[in-house]
């Protein structure tokens, strides 16, 4: 018997970032269930938290099931009204914050400012690595290479642009993207832009079937988007990986942060995000 | 006396988006000490959990602190292994699976899949999303505003770009940005593209100091990033957003995650990336 739908709520005074991407890691270890989600950012006064609360109570479904809601309010008068609710409340800080706390002999302060703008320098090198990526998005400006962490490669719709947007976007990572051209696999040689920059170069292939049906979307009943032309494209670029020594990965089965942290630790890649 | 810095691991067999995301927050928390943060994923066998078990308990450092570890390893194995280090070990999902087990009935499956692309028509609205972006970047192609969920105004510099592509990266959803230019301010009409669309402008505006040194960044001592000129564009551009009812947020704190919580709830957006 399938489960009927339950009713999942991230809540947070802040973004709620942190309470979503934890929610939903622990909501993927139960695939065989349907899960309703809600996130409501910026509970930060009692008459929000009051209005949540009453939504949370009145969200028990007729299979009188509990609703969840995972929780990083940082406030303790704001958590104690969501505590009270008909729910399961998961509250990480409230289990997590007072471990820490002994190890490093400390309060904590300042709940709920995990998103903001701390460190103006951190922020401009993330600012600099997007204008980057645009500017170098899908062959532009090859003349800057010098200037990237990395340059990716492919054929068309491997996955190159929204892998450097995010390595730009959550890492300051400057990642440019050239496409590999049914002109430039005629050759021996790698494309000339790429040559003097040939350790910086990581490459992109994807199974046939979804390059078909991503280029299908894109012109369908198109050559580009023709099995033939597909899979001519991808073994070419991947006889050119192979020749030239560049590592590459299928990105077929991988979501985008899967891609970009795995660019990150083959490359070795400095992340101006951390401490 | 200024603690000593405190080394700490993000560690999974997965990404590690979820142990990083989560242990930043809780480091955040603490604002007068010093973290080293080393984030390490796809620790998926014994070699490896081995090797950074290791690195772990040589990373005690002089004052003899203890490291901080933050792992979501979904294998109980690979846990067990870390939880031997010398360190204060933080397990979120050994904590909370359990009481979402009770919850539900089930036993949970596949941890660390966390961040794979499962569902396909998901991981295309964010392509979708991210092309729309890029094409429709700083007022390209306004003839297609039909089909923007948002779109984003404001100066030059005022974060239209980097919050138009994480609405696309993270939520997939379709956001163009129009940059008003001195031109536009002269006139009590909206610029024409955005006149049929005003109910989907949502206005972007920063302070003084910090748009004169963004913009003085890009172009030093130009006309572009003088006092004067960001003073009278910044007035003009609040004064359109007031005349015309546009919602408006002011970037100049915020990082790029929060001004993107702010366009969804704010616009009542619709994520494609949730269930």
């Amino acid at each position: 018997m399938p489960s009927p739908t339950r009713q999942v709520f991230f809540l947070s005074n802040g973004t709620a970032i942190t309470a979503e991407t934890l929610g939903l890691s622990l909501l993927a270890q139960f695939p065989d269930h349907k899960f309703q989600t809600r996130t409501i950012p910026f509970i930060d006064t009692l008459e929000k938290v009051h209005a949540v609360a009453e939504e949370i109570n009145h969200s028990i479904n007729g299979a009188n099931q509990l609703p969840i809601v995972i929780c990083t309010m940082g406030d303790d008068d704001l958590m104690k009204i969501v505590n009270q609710t008909k729910a399961l409340v998961i509250d990480p800080f409230g289990d997590i914050l007072p471990r820490l706390e002994k190890v490093l002999a400390a309060q904590h302060h300042q709940p709920g400012q995990s998103h903001r703008t701390v460190n103006l320098s951190l922020y401009e090198s993330r600012i600099d690595a997007i204008d980057y990526a645009m500017q170098h998005d899908d062959g532009g400006k090859t003349q800057n290479y010098d200037e990237a962490d990395i340059i990716l490669v492919g054929v068309s719709r491997s996955g190159k642009t929204p892998s450097c947007l995010y390595l730009a976007l959550q890492f300051g990572i400057k990642a440019a993207n050239y496409p590999i051209t049914e002109e430039d696999m005629d050759f021996e040689q790698l494309p000339k832009p790429l040559r003097p920059f040939k350790d910086r170069l990581y490459g992109l292939t994807t199974n046939l079937n979804r390059l078909v049906n991503i280029r299908q979307e894109r012109r369908p009943d198109s050559r580009y988007s023709s099995s033939e032309q597909c899979r001519y494209e991808l073994r070419a670029v991947e006889d050119m990986y192979l020749r030239h020594n560049i590592p590459y990965i299928n990105t077929s089965e991988m979501s985008v942060e899967e891609i970009s942290a795995r660019i990150i630790r083959d490359n070795d890649l400095h992340r101006s995000d951390l401490t």
